[in-house]
């Protein structure tokens, strides 16, 4: 299913190398002033080509509002964005076709849509489709005032010093993982729902949207794994619940408990490496060395910041509305 | 929501100390042999009681079929299933009522139900709900004939050989966490949705719904931040997807590939340690000292694997079924 | 699916002649008071064997709540109750199994579900359902504070006289069809979401659930088929929406507007009329006569208003919820 | 919620005088031909400007795919398609804005947004969506291979010949209602979901989107009322479940029988009448006399046929894709 959210949401759509790809934001409150200036932020960060590490692709990415805003406010319609799709340069991927990439959906898209999938690209699979996620979470924090979201790399190829990690990579001609994490803080208590709707099941969910991400941990995560039950236990300080520790991540039975929501997410290497590489050729039925052609980021965490932030935000808003923390008409 | 899943849907309810808990599956196909036998060994395997570790609390936890079993098939129609609380204490938490314990839903379930929650033992959010997933991965691994689904405790307190783990908790007084792993053998490529239904995405909204678990990964999982991309990606050995490595964990693209699924989740020591903590008391708003009565496990972990087994059986049965490889009615 | 709702969810299930049926509903805001006396009037309008009419048919029907309430509050979590069914006699409809009765679900639940289904009775087909709907009704009434919804039967067999409508299908010997209406006061300006879920989307989607209807309309309905716009459109009067006439029923552009709510449904006669029909034998594959044994109502219309209020509260009580006009923790 | 169906998914958007409204449809099986030109028929069915009696506004509504198909066949991706609005004279309700209109959703539509609806044109409440109904029906019958959906007018202004209804109407210079007929004939026996997903609550749900339709009614319909049981009920016939007459319309106990499905709607007259009415204007607090300006049907009717056709398609794909019925990839 391409949609999230029960009361907030989102609908995605498009190919890396169609015409465009886009969002439909079904539910969101009506009076929310929305233009293009608030999208120009969030959709710089998310762009390649401007760091090291990044793929030299670029889109000017201006959201084109289709519906749902009217006189500068949203009109609790659906909203329509599209992204266009300008930069694309298929060719480089159709010599790829009878070969499918590693850690590409390549072969898995092709079997469940048995080859009718647009393979330019990646298609519908591409992380292109991220820029709908950043516009999702545009809308998305702008209707959590007072809450602040913020994604930050803690480390690449294993070093925290961000640079270093990407000297490795070059001098490796290889792509390289990473670990993002996100801190959010101004939630009130309360969110999530009980069981299968838990604050943690909602995140965990967004996030592995985000194509690459292949883990999840909050607060202290795997790290609980050695730890104490008198050592991870929060204990509680006063009545507005703020703990003295956090390694529950602000996120107790499901529920987040007021203080910060701290998560992390892991981001593998870019399939897409500069290295030459063995696979099948399903034409030949051989094996055969390829190397990936095209432009790639070298360490799509560098991107990731920014599209966690907008996952994230997306969860929250729709939980605030469910909790009925975010009023309809806004104000 | 205490709903999981678009085809075979999972609700469940009930509280701890309440008279009872269960569920009810929506969409189960017709014609499933179903008898009581089938839940024996699973419910057993989830039991307390019985290793060292776990809670000295037993129930016979035999199923009462409420609905949707008819001489001994199921119908189609809804299957109700009821667990009896039998061996229930709870003296043992009233006590405890104005000391909202560390780690436990007590403050946050307060906090978003207005002090109408059933809070003794946990109530709604008590692991004593893990016996309701249970049942449903009773059901869903009937229907997932010639998949093989199995979960192990890979370590307990940080120690593989798990003897030693238990030991340390014992020594220290107090609780432990652990890491726990789930491989899935005999799936066919194509399962999962395109983004925000991944499988990935599916499983890790199923799993956190296990209480004390705070983190999941997929394959290499968080390994992969220090990894090379030519490193990690598994490379195609033939035409039915068979890979070299499996660092992806069998899914590519949020797409099953066909080989083996294999992810891990993180369980945080068990908040009622016998240690003792200092926390508010919200009578007298002064923190204190206070050790948690009742019957506890030192290690969750423990019981887990069957847990973990069920909902991802319950996971894979509902993509099989959207994928039309599981038929409406059972031959 | 056997559920209903986007924030107050219902969860439906059993069978005529199985243990028990019940409901589980999901969403309910904490702190409402419930206990059985809250249940015993509408459970009691809703019963047969009281009436001319209706079948001599008795349950004590007394709601067994098996979760979510605790010291006589609802406490957030899933609220789950059971009627037991007694005072069944199965033997009546074994008999019949090689006969699917005209107008019953038995042929159609026997291709569907390959002749698993409990097929004694109706099964889950079974009219003995709408006391689970009676059950969420009451639920949701009370949600709906200064909310009025009163059903009244408007005709049997083509008479406002109702007695005059049963004496003739006592002296026919047959049963008997009718219209049911429904009026709401009380309710808010702005329910129903736009397009797919308008008002009268939601209220006719709901509403079909009740075994027999087989017509829904709102306002002056199929009336309008006749009218002038001129005639039809309700002028506005004043600034709160008030209307001159009410042809739209309360509903317009799929949103309540503030005036009283107004539709009805059709009860086709009841299937199991005592007169002799004729129709297939499944295991002789030849026509043949026969006439349905066991109780059953002449008019099934007769228990429906009770039923129909109920699906109305179940929907409005959604809506009010969707619209945080009722809040998530009661006073 | 602006979305339907569970497999096959429905989303739209857009406003009448807005860039354009749309669709994406989530769910569809890959390997279906599509182009431009399937949809040219039903898109010239709908319009207006050709027959007396509908509205002089033309536009090309040629559908512009915007993702989901490559190489002329849907991929397995979400399909979006854009009508752009160009023929819009915004002007003419500009000046209407004070006065809400009776029948039209301009009041309940500013008290819900507050204000912040675009009311140009009835905005987002505008039959103009019906053009995204009638695209998404256009996918849904190329998936139902061999079923055959056929819309009529039964009647206008009570007429059934419907070129005398229409006279009524110009002659009295007012709009007037009709009743329209939808056939469906192929469906396979089973479809249907046990009571809330009943058949005829999903069509009930789905046709109540249209704009204007005030009841349905599904074979005899509210004629029921009046009809005793061994006429209403319809005698089987044979194994294959042939009823000897259709008062049931093909649904029994809410599942298709596989007799022709019938159901019937009932479409008020256009809220747009050239004819003065009175109405309450918001600025001055008065009540004052209009017309409405502006280019309308005098009967909407005319233009439903192929709407309800569209709507009860999308209803069968979705039942079908269920019901495994359809091809996940398209052979």
């Amino acid at each position: 299913m391409n949609s999230f959210g029960r009361i907030f949401r989102i609908h995605i759509f498009g190919e890396s190398h169609g015409e465009s790809v886009g969002l439909v934001v079904d539910g969101c409150p009506a009076g929310l002033p929305l233009s293009v200036s608030d999208f120009l932020e969030d959709i710089e960060r998310r762009k390649g080509g401007v760091q090291k590490g990044t793929t030299p692709r670029k889109e000017d990415d201006l959201p084109i509002f289709k519906s749902g805003v009217f006189n500068g406010h949203t009109t609790g319609a659906p909203i329509t964005i599209l992204f266009e799709n300008r930069n694309t340069r298929s060719g480089d991927y159709e010599k790829q076709r009878e070969v499918p990439r590693p850690g590409h959906a390549d072969f898995t898209a092709h079997a469940k849509y048995g080859g009718f999938e647009d393979f330019r690209g990646g298609g519908h699979f591409s992380g292109r489709l991220t820029v709908c996620l950043v516009a999702a979470g545009v809308i998305a924090k702008k209707l959590l005032k007072g809450i602040d979201i913020r994604s930050t790399i803690l480390e690449i190829g294993g070093e925290t010093d961000l640079e270093k990690g990407l000297e490795k990579a070059i001098e490796a001609k290889d792509s390289i993982g990473g670990i993002v994490e996100c801190r959010v803080n101004g939630l009130p208590v309360g969110l999530g729902e009980h069981f299968f709707d838990s604050a943690e099941s909602l995140l965990a969910h967004a996030v592995f949207s985000i194509p690459a991400v292949k883990g999840v941990e909050f607060g202290a995560g795997f790290a609980a794994a050695k730890m104490f039950g008198v050592d991870h236990n929060d204990p509680i300080l006063d009545a507005s619940g703020k703990t003295k520790t956090n390694h529950a991540g602000g996120i107790v039975g499901g529920i987040t408990n007021g203080n910060e929501l701290v998560y992390r997410i892991v981001i593998k290497p870019t399939s897409s490496t500069p290295k030459e590489q063995t696979t099948l050729n399903w034409e030949t039925n051989q094996l055969e060395n390829f190397s990936v052609k095209g432009r790639h980021d070298l360490c799509i965490a560098l991107r990731v910041p920014v599209v966690m932030e907008a996952v994230t935000a997306m969860v929250l808003a729709d939980l605030m509305l469910l909790n009925q923390k975010i009023k309809l008409v806004q104000p």
